[in-house]
């Protein structure tokens, strides 16, 4: 057989049964084999499929997705539709590797980065525990904007990479001066990142209502976080070196085009926004995320609790005449239900600390070295099937020697 | 006369008496003529060199210093020599421009930004006005570690971009709820931008020792703030919306090693920092720099009275394990000194606007429509002869309509 006829060799794709990644899903990756160039494609069930071999299209043969997120929504709409009469039909069978045989990439190049805050649970369990002394545990602002801060971009992983125990100066309340060392209070945040696909120049903010027109994309997103260096260095311009050493995003950023069945009302904001952050209907999505600690399911964490929405996260960016660009990418903070095994953070699920849980048959408050977490999600999806979104993976390795 | 004739053309380059732009300075940044591709240049006198043909290197040929940069240190100091020898002969006459002919462009694709806080001056004037219940102007981390927080690398502008007034919202102490409207405190914070040569990769701190290796050069900044956005929204995780709208570099970066008659010892550091931050001979920066509000300099902030070095806050940056990148930018913060007239920023030199300044005749408290800022600085060099930064310009327009 000649590597011509090689490469005209097709071959017809099945999902199987029960798959998060049916037809209804089509989540964009970035996968290479064998230390190939990084190319971007989808996944079918438990398969990668290479995107610019499948639609013959070369803005795909890229590393990132951002070429294509700029092209735009009505583009983005007609390559779903694509995707799928392709998918259904005789896929080239050079576009097609298995899952466990490719390398995943972090899917998107980051431009700005920013973490919002928007779950009350979270922000109040916060607040309890940060400030004690406070007697509402929500800052005065929290009901009134969607409070957020920029992160490092930078330092943004894909799922998979180790997260190296992070150094940095801590104070504890009793000690007379910092110490520097290993951070002893290493922590997760269960969040979802919204990938920006495209921007707007600068003085030209986007409303709550075209917010969806500029959203591409949703990743499972894991914003490690160092309590004890963020306890002492976050007052009074934010958390800064407790968070900047790695956050960890999932390989697949499934399209907003993906989640219309998910859609569902935030809960009731009360006192009502501001005209500029106002939504007729202002929508959450109802995703069920589960955070596995050491292969334990310690928390199911309920997206649709989130108070601020998406839309509204990115029109407060922009409302002040911020551009956006291509690859911006904003995570919506901690995502904490009400339950204790809601909660999206160790640092709530064991109340600083006071309360450990049992994990494998160990003790836990905070991260030990060795400790792996996986944070997976699904949702709702067209025809009942519900939708994946793959992992963000990450485990613990002991600090660099100093 | 023939092309080919005149593209071998050459001319001999003389620097005017008194220039800041002599051949102990030669700073970076990028321009283009009649809309041509921007490309890398220096600065001579009154004239911009391009660098591709004056030294024939297409490395030159780009849009940004970013690929230049990233070739390291010792290329720096090489290109540097060259410049200098070429610079001294016959130089191709295609490759000189009058600086009143040329635009220039931002010179830095940026990939991180981080804003310090490193003016003790600056933070205790901040702190007396935003925390007056405080008895310590200082937050007790404040002499124990240089702080910073992640900016929006995204707004990031070159000198001469008009600045829109921005939107947002505001709550005064006597205001029931927040309104939204154009920012009513607007502000500059005259700063020194650090751009990031080479960076490091996850879990490789840059030591303080090591840090000038990295650091390619400084530019003149202005961190522009809407302080009603900023008081209402920092609490608890830090500044957004009040800065982010957009920060202003000047077009020239001035390499560091064009600097080295200009260290000096930085103030003395007490307590005695922890020994990651230590260094033998912490050094700051003698910049004298100049704040020209609608013509008039109304404060000349002295870089040499900052607290925390560059070489500082690039370890801290990194210390956690973060990595760093050809193209970040960290800027000190808000650069005062200890009189009244040595105020960085508006807020300070007009102690919250209860102190109106006089500036053209007229009163100011934060800036008006129409107003335009411009900071300058200068520094000593070899031979005796001081060194300048170009310019950080910037002119307030209108909010836009809502």
């Amino acid at each position: 057989m000649t590597s011509a006829t090689l490469s005209r060799a097709t071959t017809r794709l099945t999902v199987p049964e029960g798959s998060l990644y049916g037809l209804g899903n089509l989540p964009y990756g970035v996968y290479s084999v064998d230390g190939s160039e990084p190319r971007v494609a989808t996944r079918l069930g438990d398969v990668v499929v290479d995107l610019a071999l499948l639609l013959e299209d070369d803005i795909f043969a890229s590393p990132s997705l951002n070429a294509f997120m700029a092209q735009g929504h009505e583009r983005w709409a007609d390559v779903r539709s694509s995707l799928r009469a392709a998918l259904e039909g005789e896929v080239p069978a050079t576009a097609v590797h298995q899952l466990d045989e490719v390398r995943l990439h972090l899917p998107v190049e980051v431009a700005d980065y920013v973490d919002f805050y928007a779950s009350e649970h979270h922000a109040a369990n916060l607040g309890r525990l940060f400030r004690p002394q406070n007697p509402d545990p929500l800052t005065p602002n929290w009901k009134h904007l969607p409070i957020g801060y920029h992160g490092r971009a930078g330092t943004i992983v894909v799922s998979g990479t180790d997260v190296v125990r992070p150094s940095g100066q801590r104070k504890g309340p009793d000690d007379a001066t910092p110490v520097f060392g290993p951070s002893t209070r290493l922590d997760i945040e269960a969040e979802l990142a919204f990938v920006v696909g495209t921007g707007t120049p600068l003085s030209t903010p986007i409303t709550v209502e075209d917010a969806e027109r500029h959203l591409f994309g949703v990743a499972l997103f894991n914003d490690w976080s160092a309590r004890d260096l963020q306890a002492w260095e976050y007052v009074p311009l934010g958390p800064h070196l407790g968070k900047s050493f790695a956050s960890t995003m999932a390989p697949w950023v499934v399209p907003m085009l993906a989640l219309q069945e998910a859609k569902v009302p935030t809960p009731r904001q009360e006192p009502a926004p501001l005209p500029y952050l106002a939504a007729a209907e202002p929508w959450g999505l109802d995703l069920d995320l589960a955070v596995s600690w050491n292969g334990e399911v310690v928390s199911r964490p309920p997206y649709r609790e989130m108070y601020w929405s998406p839309a509204q996260m990115l029109a407060h960016q922009t409302v002040n005449g911020a551009s956006a660009r291509t690859g911006d990418v904003f995570a919506s903070g901690t995502i904490s239900g009400p339950a204790k095994d809601s909660r999206g953070a160790f640092i709530e699920l064991t109340w600083g600390g006071a309360e450990p849980v049992q994990v494998g048959g160990e003790v836990r408050t905070f991260l030990e070295d060795g400790d792996e977490v996986v944070i997976t999600a699904s949702a709702p999806g067209a025809d009942g099937v519900r939708i994946g979104f793959g992992e963000a993976r990450g485990r613990i390795v002991p600090a660099r020697q100093t």
